[in-house]
C-alpha cells in the first residue's frame, strides 16, 4: 500500500464561501503562501464563479495570478459550470475543479442545470481543454456533491453514484473525488463506495471530501485510507459550513486531518508546527468566525513523532 | 458479531469532575432520570472520594442513593482505592469501577499509589466483596487508565499494559475498561490493543473508554468496534477534560457516539430525539461550560432511520 498521503487545503474556496467577512486578496496570498511553507503543494485557492453569487470570489482572477508565481504550488480552482471552467482556462489554472451533483435536487439548487447537462458541460470543458493543447498541463478534476446523501432530496442511491463516477471517468480525467457534502456519510458507507469507486477508476486518481457536520469526519478518513483512498480535501479550523445546516460545523480541520494520517503512519510531508501557527494567523483574518479543531487547542501528544 | 452496543454516560462522574460549577444533587437525579428515559441502562452516577480533592462529589452517597432508586438503571460509581471501594460497597453501589493507570506516574500523581499498591487494593476490594456475598450482585470493573499513553510519562509500553491487565483479569471481574485518559490513542492501535485484550479477556467483557482531545474519539470508536468491543463510555456534549491540557476537549459526546454507533448499523437502544432534548437541558444546568458534540447544531440526517 501506498504510504504517503496528499492533503489538500480547500479552505480558501469552501471555507471561504459563506464567510461574510471578505478578505483582502493580500490575505490569501499570504494564507496560501504560509501553507505552502507548510509544505502544501496542492490547494484550491479560489473559484471562478459570478461575484454577485459570492463576493468572496470576486478576487478570483488575482487570487489565481498570485498564486500562480508561488513555486511549487500547483494551483486549483473550483468551477460550477463550462463558462466558468473557460474563464479558469483563460486564467491559467493549473487545475480546475468541476462540481456537479449526483443529487438532481441538489445540482438544481446549486447550479442550476440537471446533473446530465452538468456532465455535457464538464465533458465540453475537457474537450476544450484538450483542443488548446493543455492535456498536460492542466489537470482536469470532477468533484462528486452529495456522493453519500442529499439534504434536499434525502437518500442518493449508490448506483447512480457510480453511473455518474462512470460517465465522468470517460473522458479522461485527472481526478474524481467524492464529497460528502452535506455530512451524511459513515465510515460503513465510505469504505464501501469508494472501494466500488476505486474498483472502476482504472489509474484515475480518486480523492476524498469529508465534512464533520455530525462528528464523523475523520472517522471517515480512516475508512476511505483503509478502502486505499491517499487524497484528501480539508479546510484549517474546520472552516466552512453548510448552507442548509445553519451553526453546523464544516469540513474536517486540516490540522486534525494532517495529525490523523500522521497518526496511522502515513506521509503527509506537512510541518505539523508550522501549521498550528497558520491556524494561529487565522484567528486573526476571521475574527469573528468560529472555527473548529481539536488539535490547535490541546498540541501534539507527548508520545507523537513524525515517522 | 453481536449487533448490540451499550453506550455508558460518563458525564456525571468523568464529566462532572473538573467542573467548577456544582450541581445540586436534584440536579444530578434530574438528569440521571432524563438519561434513563432515553433508555441508558449503564450510568456512572458518581465518584466516591475524599470530598476535599473533588468537591463536585461530596454528595456522592445522596446521588446514588437516589439512583438505586430508578427502576432499570444499574447504577456504577467510580472509586480510587479500597478505602472508597468499601464506602462504596456500604452504599449499595451496584457496580464499582475501580481506576488505576497503567503508567507509574499517572497513578501516582492520580491516586498517590505505584501501579502495583492499586492492583493490591482492587484484589483486596474483590474479595472483600466475595466475602460479603456480593459477587453476584454487585460487579466489580477496572478501568486501565493511560492505556494509550501518558501526558506525564510519554509512551506507555503495550506489554505492560497486557501484563496489567492480565493481572486484573485474575481476579474473577465484571469488567475490564481500557481508558484513553490523555486522547493519546489512534486507530490503528486502537484496533491492536482491544484486540489483544480481547484475546486474553476470555469471558471477562471489555469497555473502552476515549476522550476526543484530539478529535479522533470517534474514529476510534470505530476502530474498537472492528476489533470488537461492545461497551463504550461517553459523556453528554463531550463534559469532561483533561487537567494537564487545559482548554482542550474531553470525553467523546454521548449523543455523536450513539449516532455514529447506529449509523454503523448497531442498536443502542437510545433515543436520541430525547437525548438531544436532555443535551440541551445540560446548557442550561451548566451555562458557563464550553460544550462539545457536533448532532445537536447539525441534526440527524434525513437519510438516517434507526434499523
Amino acid at each position: 500500500m501506498n504510504n504517503t498521503v496528499d492533503v489538500r487545503e480547500v479552505g480558501l474556496r469552501d471555507g471561504l464561501q459563506l464567510v461574510k467577512t471578505v478578505l483582502s486578496t493580500a490575505t490569501k496570498l499570504d494564507w496560501i503562501q504560509q501553507q505552502v511553507n507548510c509544505g502544501f503543494t496542492n490547494i484550491e485557492v479560489t473559484s471562478f464563479l459570478p461575484p454577485v453569487v459570492i463576493p468572496q470570489f470576486a478576487d478570483a482572477p488575482d487570487v489565481l495570478a498570485g498564486s500562480l508565481k508561488i513555486p511549487s504550488l500547483h494551483a486549483a480552482v473550483l468551477v460550477p459550470n463550462l463558462k466558468w471552467g473557460l474563464t479558469a482556462l483563460d486564467h491559467g489554472a493549473q487545475k480546475i475543479n468541476f462540481v456537479l451533483s449526483v443529487s438532481e435536487a441538489h445540482n438544481k439548487a446549486n447550479v442550476r442545470r440537471s446533473t446530465d447537462q452538468s456532465l455535457a458541460e464538464f465533458q465540453q470543458l475537457v474537450t476544450e481543454r484538450n483542443h488548446r493543447g493543455l492535456k498536460n498541463s492542466v489537470e482536469m478534476a470532477v468533484s462528486l456533491a452529495t456522493t453519500f446523501g442529499c439534504s434536499l432530496q434525502g437518500v442518493v442511491e449508490e448506483r447512480q453514484v457510480l453511473n455518474v463516477a462512470e460517465q465522468v471517468l470517460t473522458n479522461g480525467i485527472e481526478e474524481i473525488n467524492m464529497a460528502d457534502t452535506v455530512g451524511y456519510g459513515n465510515p460503513i458507507q465510505v469504505k464501501r463506495i469508494f472501494r466500488d469507486i476505486l474498483s472502476i477508476a482504472g489509474d484515475t486518481p480518486v480523492a476524498a471530501h469529508f465534512h464533520d457536520t455530525r462528528g464523523m469526519g475523520l472517522a471517515n478518513v480512516v475508512a476511505a485510507v483503509e478502502a486505499g483512498v491517499r487524497r484528501f480535501d480539508a479546510s484549517l479550523g474546520g472552516l466552512g459550513g453548510c448552507p442548509f445546516a445553519k451553526g453546523a460545523s464544516g469540513n474536517i480541520a486540516t490540522e486534525d486531518c494532517v495529525y490523523l494520517l500522521e497518526n496511522l503512519g502515513l506521509a503527509t510531508s506537512i510541518n505539523i508546527d508550522t501549521l498550528l501557527a497558520t491556524r494561529k494567523c487565522l484567528d486573526g483574518w476571521l475574527p469573528n468566525e468560529p472555527l473548529e479543531g481539536k488539535l490547535l487547542k490541546a498540541g501534539q501528544a507527548r508520545t507523537f513523532s513524525k515517522v
